[in-house]
């Protein structure tokens, strides 16, 4: 657990605070969000909404029930690894086509959807995988293969998702005080029914 | 498919047409409604949620990823062919001591769900289950042993779903009327990203 | 609800019977089946999901957490009523590459799944449509504005999905019969955790 | 995000190494493991259910279409800060009604869930929620209002969620090791249909 947490460590340090601002502000002004990823991305993407809603935001998560259309002026979260997953791709060529804001997390610095995205944060997760062109970088870090100079080989889970998650989370803990939310109606809105 | 759909005819047929209005009056009043079933029951539920959405009504399933609490005055809409199923009852209790509207479309004339419920729409699909007290009917109804006098026996799906399914429609055909919904605006509303 | 149901009626009429053979053998004489279908019909991919699981089939829902790949040899069994749409179209077109099988259940006689598909069976619930080209033949029938020479207009939910259900729950009795399965296996089965 | 990952790492520091071995060997030696988890921590479990799958092992998520029932000798893998959250409470207690192993992972040392448990991973994310007895700690972590004398006021991100995965990845690196996973299978088995 403490190695994966060193590397993810180092992601976090390696982000570009100017991204961050980015997705904050239009995540901040944003009127509707719809948030989106593939596999266990959208995991991470539906643990996000569901935090959204928390604060009072109106949230849905592309694919579910109640989720309305998509239209101009409306917000997409896409949370991909290698910025290229089809499903997700798709949805942000439709966001781009409709007049939607496009705000990417990825661990990949150029992909289709970075040249979609209005706002794009890069959490370095992947730097072999741009040698190598590997699509599945996830798979040498869970069994251990990552290496490189500096660092020794380290059994790592899939660091994309993890930091995604635990960025998504700081950027919640940053909104509750940019809008000044208080802790009783985030309770209030807790589901009450599960 | 014939046998099973002069079987929905016969309990269509039955409904009490003052259950139906005072269903109607509930959903056509409501502001929030949150709907849930169990198992089949729940691609039921949804399918009715998605509709609700369709026609510009607030409408949430329990239990995915953004649905808010549960508040004083929302009404539950719950699909439950026993009309005793745990997580579905338990959702019931909690919308009464929260004071909301419990609308129950079962299968089951008594129940403790029906006990609950500020409206009942009670689809027979069930005369004999209550005699052997089995909570296994549909799977009687699966192999086709489903008897009674005046009809042999006849190789039937779950009877409760589908009939379920039916009168959820014809409440959103009614909805349409009563609330004039444009077909531009329903149109506008569906999921464009999928 | 009668209305809805005679309109099921002539639609179960006039489903051609090799049709339902063909795709009775196919599910019959399937490895795993992954089942998948867009909103309402995705729902009506999931009910008959669970029911095969119930008769000890090896069935997954597309797009679910531990659903695996797909490979050769495996049977796709997609419910589109337009047969063309886009996330169900191309996970069809995937299974062709894959060297899969596809059983199409559509409401559409041509269609770019039909063409795809190993096995297609036509639940006829979109003549006009056909004529008018409307991608939303469903919503003029929830409006109720469906109408031919022979019938008047008649308030109508969405014909597709119901008939579909209904389908797959015919489908599900021929399969027990065909399999002999147990009612005591069967009930094993059911889910006994929600 | 630096001041969530140095709370996560002093979680990952306090783990007791007996607790990871017990829950270690419990999932490799599993053959039907069932997983769940309420709201955002129901994302984590799905997370780790998704990777279980990848490594070629029998993982169902509890509530999911296909899911069948649990049977004596499966395993239940409950993620629960609190270890009290009623849904998954009551799934605990089904499975010792069955005879089933249960492996929790919690944020709380004692909880009705902990009592019932083969094999209890505890994540020290909650020592101050022990004396105020607050059921919503992490709405206080959210706020940044997580206080305790060696450590100044930290805005935090749900610490549980985030450690929990974190750690749940890092069973299944270990997995990996001890099943001696090839790459190329778990490739095979990814999802290659969205």
């Amino acid at each position: 657990m403490l190695t994966m947490i060193s590397r993810i460590e180092e992601v976090a340090k390696s982000v570009d605070q100017r991204q961050v601002e980015c997705f904050l502000t239009e995540i901040n002004r944003a009127e509707r969000i719809f948030v989106l990823g593939a596999g266990r991305s959208g995991f991470v993407a539906k643990s996000f909404g569901m935090r959204l809603m928390h604060l009072g935001m109106i949230a849905y998560v592309v694919g579910e029930t109640v989720t309305p259309a998509f239209h101009k002026g409306d917000t997409l979260v896409a949370f991909s690894g290698s910025g290229k997953t089809k499903s997700v791709l798709e949805a942000c060529q439709t966001t781009q086509q409709i007049g939607g804001t496009i705000c990417l997390i990825t661990g990949t610095r150029s992909s289709p959807m970075a040249d979609l995205a209005t706002c794009v944060v890069h959490l370095q997760t992947d730097e072999e995988s741009v040698h190598t062109g590997s699509d599945h970088f996830d798979l040498r870090q869970l069994k251990g293969e990552h290496r490189s100079m500096s660092q020794p080989s380290t059994p790592l889970g899939t660091l994309f998702e993890t930091s995604a998650m635990i960025f998504a989370d700081s950027i919640v803990s940053a909104l509750i005080e940019l809008k000044n939310c208080s802790i009783d109606d985030i309770i209030h809105r807790y589901s009450n029914m599960q």
